[in-house]
């Protein structure tokens, strides 16, 4: 399926990125590092150290419930988290159309502050540049980041069974509603606002105390449906989950009926995918309920032997369909 | 000097950037690893640990001498070792323009893969992103990088002192001549190539051998003119450096003079300027003159009392005059 030209489906999330990563940049880059494909890198030194990059393009800047500071730190900071690390450095890299407002870019970096801080988190490097007006659409900025892992065994896909159970951590679809919502000027009167948040606060303490956590991954672009895919594939095990367990506010499931959208490919940014130990599960969930972030978190499928590295949904009408990886690209720009 | 707008000196390495640096983003998100500024920041972890971020935006992608992929893993493997930190890991963030071409980027990809493993460093991490047509021009790359110090005490501007020696390791100017170029489609007759090359090569061993390295920093965006300026606002002492001692080759001498540029302020991206113990310059040099990316270096220069944190030229025709960094913009989009 390689094309002549980029595609915005090459950076979607879904199957087209998938694709892309394997044949055009795995298959000259690859190491036994990067060839795991996990949101972060772990790297041996004597303390194991987690590393991890992410670039921002998401339109509008500013959006409910965040903008692209909070997001690029969130961002980076989740995606240490997703491996079992404690983030602690991050760094900055800003690269600014001509023309860009001072204020606005003042407001974004105050976002990246406030939310470094609140996420316990300290901007240590930085870059800047600044293109001509027009070869970049206001501001990107990528964070890279830096922190030790807190677990004794590293998350992997290779850990995961059959008979465990699929955690997430809260309402999906939010990120992606309200970015749409604000870009397309769509007001729903619904109000919608991005999940966007930092997750260490609620997952690390659940690392340290429990053994029962496999894997986690965050459901960012792609949304849901797109990440329970790369861990069946990863896994080489079925998934299937209930679309009654998963959540989803009344707004979000009025929005995504309003617009044809379905939530299961919307990202997210800030939930998490856990795979755990079944007999661990319920205890999982009371710990996650206690904290603000993790009230919604629910129960909401199974890793089974079949079908083979699918995901397959038991909808509320008790029928079966299989949901594919996200193929097309229809929210580009979301993160 | 706020402007209501961000402008290309912004993104200059210049003064513009500077004080935007002071300004805009260190009162926001300093930090004391953050506020030394220099090209890598050095983690306490068991092990030191320098960490390190550049994005690049370089237009053309393709120069004499190079690519942005090429540029990206030496820029990034550069700024480790300017720390004296051997480069181990890099991170790689796309940001690709809907509608680049897989022919382009497979080759830029390819230039990657190669300087990668020349310089010894592994990418273990990575992120794209796609943005609609029109909304970036083509590619741009962030590169992060780690790598573990070699050097027992951190090599840090404290470190200088009156009488040390100023040295750069080859001839200077030739990777912003080479862009300027190719993007003016100026060729001169002249065939002048980037001399964008990884440094850890030629620098890590010296930095392992001999003690008598204080400092050092790549005189990339802004030249070695606005490098020396960064060293001498640092320490708080003047430096006087010799124009007859400076590398420069005849095409690029011949180019600047045709082009009206002073060739102190064009960018460079395999070459360091070097602070030394006086005692030990000539043998440093020596050292230097063995490998073939050091076989031009030079002392060129002296830190002095005064004038104090400025740069002195002292003119081939023996006149003196100051050098401030460079101010305006005249070469956007060189890295």
């Amino acid at each position: 399926m390689a094309t002549k030209h980029i595609l915005l489906g090459h950076g979607s999330g879904g199957r087209l990125m998938h694709n892309f990563i394997k044949e055009a940049l795995l298959q000259k880059l690859g190491n036994p590092i990067l060839n795991r494909l996990t949101d972060s890198a772990v790297l041996n030194y004597k303390e194991k150290i987690a590393f991890t990059t992410d670039s921002f393009v998401v339109n509008p800047l500013i959006f409910p419930g965040g903008d692209i500071g909070k997001l690029a730190v969130t961002g980076t900071v989740n995606d240490l988290v997703m491996l079992g690390a404690e983030p602690e450095y991050l760094s900055l890299g800003l690269i600014m159309e001509e023309g860009l407002g001072q204020k606005i870019l003042g407001r974004i970096i105050d976002s990246v502050s406030i939310y470094a801080r609140a996420a316990g988190v300290y901007i240590v490097t930085g870059d800047t540049k600044v293109v001509e007006k027009g070869a970049a659409d206001k501001l990107f900025i990528n964070t890279s980041g830096i922190g030790r892992l807190v677990t004794r065994t590293e998350l992997s896909l290779k850990n995961i069974s059959c008979g465990d159970k699929i955690i997430i951590t809260g309402n999906i679809a939010e990120h992606g509603l309200a970015v749409l919502a604000k870009r397309k000027e769509l007001d729903l009167g619904l109000r919608i606002k991005s999940d966007c948040q930092a997750l260490n606060g609620l997952l690390i303490p659940l690392l340290k105390k429990s053994r029962g956590i496999k894997f986690m991954r965050d459901p960012t672009r792609g949304g849901l449906a797109t990440t329970l895919n790369e861990i069946a594939e990863g896994s080489g095990l079925g998934i299937v989950i209930e679309e009654k367990n998963i959540p989803l506010s009344g707004k979000v499931k009025a929005a995504c009926e309003l617009l044809g959208i379905d939530p299961l490919y919307v990202a997210n940014e800030g939930k998490a995918v856990l795979v755990v130990k079944a007999e661990e599960a319920a205890k999982i969930i009371r710990f996650l309920h206690k904290h603000p972030l993790g009230r919604n978190a629910k129960i909401i499928g199974t890793l089974v032997k079949r079908p083979r590295a699918r995901l397959l949904l038991r909808t509320i009408f008790n029928t079966e369909r299989i949901l594919d990886m996200l193929t097309s690209e229809p929210l580009p720009r979301i993160c």
